[in-house]
């Protein structure tokens, strides 16, 4: 195992810092193939983790998983064309399969919206084949030019939903569901306090109507897009030809939602939580939530431990490491992987009826009594995982800016790291300008749809408040 | 839905009744992509729970989750020699990234022996690193011509296995551990009486020294290779250079193994049991096990039955069908779709204090009393579960043929279905004799690695027995 001597410190390289950590604590390592990542065991057991939770809020909301293939012909990505235009640039093609040379070109998916309407127009011809509420768990391709693990990779694991419905109604409601699913999980797993908002006309998805975004604020005041939903209205049903009899048997075109997440929010997780000693993960969302280490070799020592694991319950994770090394040695790894708490337990503490508790967090080192020791751990990994989510939130407050005018706005975007909210006028023009001014990779949030004043940029009537900000 | 009618007898045509069944019983659609399946909600969810229950056993035989990459270089590929040829034939390429031509092509991995040695080479350095014991539920692409449901498909969703360890024994004992592992699962879950067996010189994997076969007989007496197990030795440690320090502090070269199950095992499953009323599944697989349908609006009727229900045990999944439509319907529905038992109950039911059963693998009807009908369902599933089994092994025995000599072979191959044993002295030419007189593609099965006696087609000393079957 590499240690924590190999990670950078944050204040020197924030960018090092990470990818530091997401090697030192084997979550990824780097492939043979130019821009994909390999998920390690550990990272992929966190990803195991997160799609357990949401498999299960998805399916108890009615969702039902397939699988779509894994390629789309040229001419079924070609149908809508805001799509196209947005996703053609990006994509993997297939052009041969074995010696022989396709007479259409497939492109690897980079999201499946096309080819779930080419299965709806197949399986939706009644009011009673609606709603279709289906999600995927699946990789998608997206020829990036310049990646990092997590962030932006060129293959990516995530999963997609995609919903047809009668009405407009309905389908509105869904997309903002979906999106308030995504925000629970991950203020109460993953202990990121996201900040949830629209995504203005130019940052949309290709071919929605709205998109409603997750953003997380990482350390360094950056945000970091973590899932998207998207009402589509009738766009690609029309583009699809995707028609329904209603209960008065007339034709009628139904109303698409899709929303997403990805493995990217693993990286949200590391940018929000680590420390220079190496990663920090939420016990709610940790592979293994305790470690247990022996110190020296006394069989009651061991048999203590035992006991008091399996009188945990089956949801908390633990391991005894009862491996070779030195005990200096397993604290160092427990560390680094972000093992939520150790618990260190040598034949003295045993005499004493104590045990020393550590806790990744705040690396507060405690002696407890043995007495109940299950309910003193269950109360520190509930308490981790709330100290975890309130340091996160009072570190992003500290980096949300009020600006009052275009001056103010541009002194402190380029002096202070964070979201800046302003008012704006809803145009286009406005917000190139903005993105222009401050030269930065850009994300604009629109938090509250309707507001008093004057946009900050041109003074004329404002339509939003917004918050802005620099963008992985 | 379609309906029972749109079933095509298996006398009749039985390649047809099981594209039917897929259809019918709404496992798959089609596609737009040619070659590609759309695995549908209900055929998705038996991947799942297949998923759910291998996982586990793999797991707690040490095996940990990773993901690499959809894609592998040309070059990687080409690393090692036998593999290459026996998989370049049939991989899809990808030769342009977006809009740029790609420097050198990747192909969409149709298996991923080479990554896996790719980074096993980065992370194997001392015998500590040993065993690695991964396994990877993916996706994968190889490029057939003709395509069946889950049979042959251009996309196959599956689990790899590659494990890697010190000593030729202890791959060895992982190759017959994993391969067992399979037969068990697909025994005692998918109830199908598997025949493990050897792969000869000439069918095994493309790079191992040994592959281990599982192989199901349909109810056509046709071979389904239902997963494999291979051992590779050094080979492709050899080609890889992956070396590590041993105790002693010396280089040495690992060994290793493979082992992967497909969706394939779900047209096992539908070829093994299903009839001409449509699919049958067993029970401990099947994503819904009984059907619980109300005859008439009786909210007396619906109570109880969400009584039952309740009381079941957690493990045991079941629907209640409030649905608008007429309870013949419903019947028809749960029978095509194979849920393993209905449990129908009416106001007079109710008045008697009894129920009726009726279970879909023998088409039974029974009536049942209320008084403890909890432990009576649940029996009534273990029994479905082993009547499934012992049928499809009653009726595969009555298809397994001894064949003194060449002559009787021939006479039976040409005139029953199923799988002949014979004596056979390992020559490839012998194998490649029986294939041509036969005229079909086929199926050695080495069973029994020592024998006496002279092989049925050279009249040589015989070195094993094999069964010899006609495969999908």
């Amino acid at each position: 195992m590499a240690t924590v001597n190999e990670i950078t410190n944050r204040s020197v390289d924030f960018a090092k810092w990470y990818t530091d950590i997401c090697r030192v604590a084997e979550l990824v390592d780097y492939s043979s193939v130019k821009g994909s990542m390999i998920i390690r065991p550990y990272g992929y057991a966190i990803w195991e983790n997160i799609q357990k939770v949401l498999d299960k809020m998805f399916k108890e909301s009615g969702h039902e998983n397939v699988q779509m293939p894994l390629f789309i012909p040229e001419s079924l990505l070609n149908v809508e064309k805001d799509h196209i235009e947005g996703f053609a640039p990006e994509v993997a093609w297939v052009t041969m399969g074995g010696n022989t040379p396709l007479e259409e070109r497939y492109c690897v998916r980079p999201t499946s919206e096309t080819l779930f309407c080419d299965h709806y127009k197949k399986i939706i011809k009644s009011y009673r084949d609606l709603p279709k509420l289906y999600n995927q768990w699946c990789t998608i391709v997206r020829w990036e030019k310049t990646t990092r693990p997590f962030l932006r990779s060129r293959e990516i694991l995530w999963q997609e939903g995609h919903t047809m419905h009668q009405t407009e109604e309905e389908a509105r409601k869904e997309t903002l569901t979906m999106w308030h699913v995504y925000e629970k999980f991950q203020k109460e797993y993953l202990a990121l306090p996201v900040i949830v908002g629209k995504k203005t006309e130019k940052e949309k998805f290709a071919g929605a109507e709205e998109t409603y975004t997750i953003e997380a604020m990482m350390q360094d005041g950056v945000a970091l897009q973590n899932g998207t939903s998207h009402y589509f209205g009738q766009s690609f049903a029309r583009a699809f030809n995707i028609e329904y009899l209603d209960q008065n048997n007339t034709l009628k075109t139904p109303y698409q939602t899709s929303w997403g997440v990805t493995t990217r929010m693993i990286g949200g997780l590391i940018m929000t939580h680590s420390d220079d000693n190496g990663l920090v993960l939420p016990p709610k969302i940790a592979p293994i939530q305790i470690v247990f280490i022996p110190i020296g070799k006394d069989p009651k020592v061991i048999e203590k431990i035992e006991e008091i694991k399996n009188n945990l319950p089956e949801y908390i994770t633990s391991k005894i490491d009862l491996s070779e090394k030195s005990p200096g040695y397993k604290f160092a790894e427990a560390e680094v992987k972000g093992i939520p708490l150790r618990v260190d337990l040598g034949s003295r503490d045993l005499e004493n009826n104590t045990v020393t508790l550590v806790r990744r967090d705040t690396l507060e080192k405690q002696t407890a009594s043995l007495e109940n020791i299950e309910n003193t751990i269950i109360k520190m990994l509930d308490d981790i995982q709330e100290n975890l989510y309130n340091t996160a939130e009072k570190r992003r407050n500290s980096m949300l800016h009020d600006a009052k005018n275009y001056e103010e706005f541009i002194k402190i975007a380029n002096e202070l790291p964070g979201f800046i909210k302003i008012n704006w006028c809803g145009k286009t023009s406005c917000e190139e300008k903005i993105k222009e001014d401050t030269g930065y990779k850009s994300r604009c949030i629109l938090i509250e749809e309707k507001t008093d004043g004057c946009c900050a940029v041109c003074k004329e009537s404002a339509k939003h408040k917004i918050y802005f900000g620099k963008q992985y």
